[in-house]
């Protein structure tokens, strides 16, 4: 007996593994599963594999549409990944490969955009119709709704603003460029610079911790101090909040959204930046796009990519 | 007898004055005119003088739409100036006003966007989905196309780059803030670094220009000495492709386009920045999008603004 109900399929591509959902139309998971990716470098193995994987949790299900989210640099339009570091692929063209296994249509972005989907579909409101969401984990991305669709640009690489130049001969930034958004915004960099600076000896609560284990810093622990007061951990979440503030600054005057959503472990910080973007934001003379932006600190939701991504089409 | 081609109306409204054409389908001129705006503080006056001449360009006309550009905070969903600094205007219900008097819809938005609009509609390939135009005139702005279609954001005010912080502590902006885009790339910033620096003494071909009349000094003139070897005016064009390199190479990463085009009397120094801008993109490490992007200086128009607001609806 075929089930009459419509759902959604996505898969979150990722380097140690490949999560698996069937996603009902208001983003709720019916079902789940996972396979391992790591590993596995031929691209036609592992799809084979997550292709099994997909037909047994989807058997007797209608489902309608089929969505992939990959870390990397991909063509949505054609349906390749160009080079995805996690998985070592370099021109994979996955749709087709997917498509072949499955016999359906198959729809693929990035992760970033792919959660930015999600996030849009599960938790704005739909009076939104232009949004942009910036994801604050290890590293910094974001994704762009406009007039109510995923925006991916010209070669699908919009929303990149992890590696705008905020700081001219700034720290180098694992792309190779100097003074990237991420430098100062990602969990990676602000771990380092939270390291360096206990290394010489600067006077914290996070002391005591940092001399049993350096490496048990987190951005979780900085914010728990900062809450208790610690000074050092206060000017630290400040200084990252003033300079998401200029960029996002930046990005309101440009793209003039009606809200901006922050996703990812560094924005479960909240108030401690929110504050600080918000006393930069307030000092910019245009107050027309500055006060009709809302920043909001998106639920943490674990499975944001795969919902996203069964929500693509 | 009534001529069976369709036209369409636009308006470019000034401080000075309102320039007003019957434009083709196709964006050609068929029939112009101006009247004085200076001078004319109340908005219902200028709309009627305005409505008038208009009448009397289109007698015998078959209108399809009518277009207006006006420098300022327009809210182009409402049809409202919020503030126009040229006309001395502060929430003028625009739009109504002329729909009154001309018994048609009217489509009102800003400077920046009309002409982004109308350099998309005559002068790029319409294979060109998403575009930046750059507006280098005595300020710096911009208009952004995304889908084809002319897009405002949330309050009509998308597009702002020549307000986007470049330099923390920078220069002055008229905009009340510091190192604004336009405190480097504008026609009149460049104007005083210039003066500023000839003032100081420093070895230039435009000395003897300086000293007759330090006012003469343009961007033009700057070009024409660069062009002919003056280090000095290279150096001040080659500051001022970089940092518009930073800027760009920052707005490809977040909106990917396929094209950007670059208008005003400042994108006449050509090669001069378009030079320096590519020498700073080549550097982004990110090589798909900048890859993807064509950076073209538009054909001179006096009268986009006109014809951009024409072609609006």
């Amino acid at each position: 007996m075929t089930v009459k109900k419509n759902f959604r399929f996505g898969i979150d591509l990722g380097g140690t593994s490949a999560k698996l959902a069937v996603v009902s139309e208001k983003g709720k998971i019916v079902k789940e599963s996972s396979v391992e990716s790591g590993g596995i470098s031929d691209p036609k193995q592992l799809v084979k594999k997550i292709s099994n994987e997909a037909k047994r949790l989807t058997q007797s299900l209608q489902i309608q549409s089929i969505g992939v989210g990959v870390a990397g640099d991909i063509d949505s339009g054609r349906g390749l990944i160009r080079v995805s570091p996690n998985l070592g692929w370099k021109n994979v063209p996955l749709k087709k490969l997917l498509e072949k296994e499955l016999k359906r249509k198959v729809t693929i972005d990035n992760d970033a955009n792919v959660a930015a989907w999600g996030i849009y579909k599960t938790q704005v409101s739909q009076k939104v119709k232009n949004l942009f969401v910036l994801t604050l984990g290890t590293g910094v991305g974001g994704g762009i709704i406009v007039d109510k669709k995923l925006y991916v640009g010209a070669t699908g690489s919009a929303g990149e603003i992890g590696h705008v130049t905020v700081e001219e001969n700034g720290r180098l930034c694992n792309c190779g460029n100097r003074g990237c958004l991420e430098t100062i915004a990602g969990g990676t960099h602000i771990k380092a610079v939270v390291k360096e600076r206990l290394a010489q000896g600067e006077k914290s609560s996070l002391q005591d911790i940092f001399k049993k284990d350096p490496e048990s810093i987190t951005p979780y622990l900085i914010s728990k101090a900062a809450l208790e007061g610690d000074a050092f951990s206060i000017s630290i979440w400040e200084n990252v909040g003033k300079v998401l503030g200029v960029a996002l600054g930046n990005l309101i005057y440009v793209f003039n959204p009606e809200a901006i959503y922050l996703t990812g472990g560094v924005a479960q910080a909240k108030d401690l930046i929110l504050k600080p973007i918000w006393t930069q934001l307030k000092t910019r003379s245009f107050k027309t796009p500055i006060g009709a932006v809302q920043i909001t600190v998106a639920k943490e939701a674990s499975h944001i990519g795969v919902i996203g991504a069964a929500l693509l089409q």
